[in-house]
């Protein structure tokens, strides 16, 4: 089993891909298309991807991508993101002249790296990439921002840990296959739908749902671009598609949609014992 | 008039407010809380702030600002986003070593900046400060991601246009103030409000539009982190607040809600003659 992820060793999608598969080979992507790519040519069984934080909300290129290649959703997985400040082995804090992260890491960080006067920040393409980049380079004048895997991957030392700004900061990640699964049980399914913009649309969409009792647990739109006045939404329901209610309501909502696509249904994450908060 | 704005002078949010408000003065603000801070001291008359971005999504923590602060929101405008390749004058492309900007920024040109071969990404707290500081600096093998106006405010050099991986690339600003506003005409109201997840609540809620024929122009669900199964929603939904058919339906939805606020009643954006594709 090989699961492909976007990032280096240590990344956050990575600790995904341990939660949620157990102990399996992974593959580093240069980027999201590319663990897509992956899993499309078989050379992963399956991939990881976030598709939305707590903080910076959804990942709309990854929605895209999901639309783009004919994979299926196949699992959910919530990761509490947290950020530690890592150095070399022996380092002070003091000794700190700039701060090395992905941009949205840095960007999660932001209060915590204004009160560090006199450090600067600077962007890498990968938040465990900046690990293995600091500890090759040796510079004790620089951090980098990442997960404590990272730094314990890397044999570095974290100087600080939850240095982001909002402790409840989570990232969703979805598993992508080339195949659907059929969870039985608690599932989840994601759709993908657009609506011509016309009064009371959006309530007859989802009234498919409401009039057979099926609970939505996201909805959200997103205005398309090149047509303003139209919309794409995104929404996830409680239940498997395969089920004859949900089977009855994907037809009805067939009937008023412009376009509909099932991402895929896949059981639903509930952390074991684990509170999200 | 004075208006406050997250940034340095050539932000973005400088040329929103230049679209909006036409030629008024601006107070540039280190955080977007700062500009919330600075609308409610009255130090200046109004705020821009950004609120969702079409490849980035809704800017949560702007959100969160709203429903802490009590500001009202009077207004919209939708800025398409183009990056530009910015170096001192007569600096070749060739000569570039390093490429400075928001992290944000950075990450919307990913693409384009992994294709320039040998070139460091270096996050700085803001497009056009990054600009302002290449300008000061005087270094010619770095170059920084802007908006044309910082190029033309520190009278830099434009190496390239629309470097951003995704041509379609729109923010939608909101005005704050201290006061509401009354729209007459085409106007929208934007609110925010929970619910417990009970299967249908959403389509409770929804009906108090529907059963009025109120048009939504935006929903969006935001899973309340440490209450997993509860959520807030973002509603904008076509109309003003005081007309007697919304707040019929504000008083309904009063009685699904376990929270429910009125961010401000305000013009509808029409691009006058524009497209916006």
């Amino acid at each position: 089993m090989i699961v492909a992820f976007q990032g280096e060793p240590g990344a956050f999608s990575q600790e995904a891909i341990a939660g949620f598969f157990g102990p399996v080979e992974t593959l580093p992507c240069e980027s999201f298309e590319a663990v897509f790519a992956a899993v499309t040519s078989t050379q992963s069984n399956a991939g990881m991807i976030p598709i939305e934080n707590s903080l910076a909300g959804s990942i709309h290129q990854n929605y895209d991508l999901l639309q783009r290649y004919s994979l299926w959703i196949t699992g959910e997985y919530f990761l509490r993101v947290r950020h530690c400040l890592i150095a070399l082995p022996g380092v002070q804090k003091s000794a700190l002249r700039r701060v090395i992260s992905h941009p949205q890491a840095l960007g999660q960080c932001d209060g915590y790296l204004r009160n560090l006067k006199g450090i600067k920040a600077e962007a890498v393409f990968d938040t465990a990439g900046g690990v293995k980049m600091l500890r090759e380079s040796g510079d004790r004048a620089c951090a980098a921002i990442a997960s404590c895997q990272a730094a314990e991957i890397y044999a570095m030392q974290i100087l600080e840990e939850g240095v982001e700004d909002d402790p409840e900061n989570f990232t969703r990640f979805l598993a992508v296959g080339l195949a659907p699964v059929s969870p039985s049980g608690d599932a989840k399914t994601s759709i993908v739908f657009s609506l011509h913009n016309r009064p009371g649309s959006l309530f007859k969409a989802l009234s498919v749902f409401a009039l057979r009792d099926i609970d939505l647990t996201k909805i959200e739109s997103r205005p398309l671009v090149g047509k303003p006045w139209d919309y794409l939404f995104y929404v996830d329901f409680a239940g498997a598609a395969e089920e004859e209610v949900a089977r009855k309501a994907l037809d009805h909502l067939g009937e008023y949609a412009s376009m509909l696509r099932v991402l895929g249904s896949y059981p639903r994450y509930r952390p074991e014992g684990k509170s999200l908060s």
